[in-house]
């Protein structure tokens, strides 16, 4: 399958949380024992270049740079030795984050679902195929907001690795060709707002931008 | 589109918690001023007369009994008067729930999603045109383990009718052809333990049996 159909025809995205030590922290967090995991729609996504939009009545929603990893094939039960295996491809991705509503989800023990999974929260590349990664614990992730440098981390400080994620994540739920990990971000999340520009890149391999606006609120009769 | 493709070209379920008075009470939660949104991965379906899995080392989960909502055409920020067009069709679902992954994730503020959106997790039938169903808002479901009824209600008792669903949920995410909703279930959700038959229906509509077992929990050299 050519990896730049593989996104088109997933049908979930994997969300691991606090997947780095210093985020974790930054946002009180303890350092989790398994993996945190939650789910966002593929009507998430948007292509590069897009607007990212902030719906009424928030002002700002948070970043989170993170490395997605493309399944390239079903995966269930996958041992950590055979996992890398499964991978079609990797993308530069944006864990777009309602922190208001996450955090009053948090409080009631509710679902982070509409926190996490709105139209147009899901920025991400387009595929890089794995033969152009030599190492994928040893990328630089980075995000800037306009001129200023919000983000800068490497792969290679995940809690939980590639192989342990596709192993763990497919012991749980059939990951089908096409479904995403989205492998948790580095410290430094933080707003933005309208009019923001949003640049990212795994440096080396892959850069895109976004917009920022308030998402148009529709007349509904 | 054919009533029966839609759940293959579907990409994700959104549950809907809470949405009866006397199961909100059931489980000591308050009655929601807006819907509770989480998510379940289409993964997790499991065609009528097919085996509930049991994912060790839990000993049982939970049955809830629903109306499931399929999506005909794409929707987003659809009004509650037009919402009724964008059904495709109808289905009895079971969103299976690891109470006990739950209660913990409440706790401590984390996602449902480990403990909604397993494999065989969201037991289904085949779906009911809409063209069979005179009013969706006075169906009477009914679930029984073995021999024993354990829930039986009617539509007409939902918080959010079907129409306000589908106009609130197509304001935060894009509704896609195939895609589901569970509308949530009435009282009387309990444990099933492996070796119980489930059956469960929509009077004089459809009816689904599945049977429970431990997952095989595979040898990962
Ligand atoms: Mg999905
Ligand atoms: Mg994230
Ligand atoms: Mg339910």
């Amino acid at each position: 399958m050519a990896s730049q159909k593989l996104l088109s025809m997933g049908t979930k995205i994997i969300g691991v949380g606090r997947n780095y030590v210093a985020h974790a922290k930054e946002l009180g967090n303890a350092v989790p024992k398994d993996p945190v995991l939650f789910m966002k729609p593929t009507s998430s996504y948007l292509a590069n270049g897009g607007t990212i939009e902030i719906p009424h009545p928030l002002k700002s929603l948070h970043h989170e740079v993170e490395l997605a990893v493309v399944i390239g094939q079903k995966a269930r039960d996958v041992s950590v030795a055979a996992a890398m295996d499964y991978v079609g491809g990797y993308a530069l991705a944006l864990d777009m984050t309602a922190r208001e509503i996450q955090s009053q989800a948090k409080s009631a023990g509710l679902p982070w679902t509409v926190a996490k999974g709105q139209d147009t929260f899901t920025p991400i590349s387009t595929v890089v195929p794995k033969s152009l990664v030599a190492n994928p614990h040893d990328l630089e992730l980075w995000l800037k907001v306009n001129d200023e440098i919000r983000q800068k981390g490497s792969t290679k400080d995940m809690i939980f690795d590639i192989p342990f994620l596709i192993s763990h994540i497919s012991s749980i739920f059939t990951l089908m060709e096409g479904d995403v990990i989205l492998t948790g971000t580095p410290e430094g999340v933080g707003p933005v707002v309208i009019g923001d520009k949003v640049t990212a890149g795994i440096t080396g391999l892959i850069d895109v931008h976004f917009d920022v606006q308030i998402r148009p609120k529709p007349f509904i009769g």
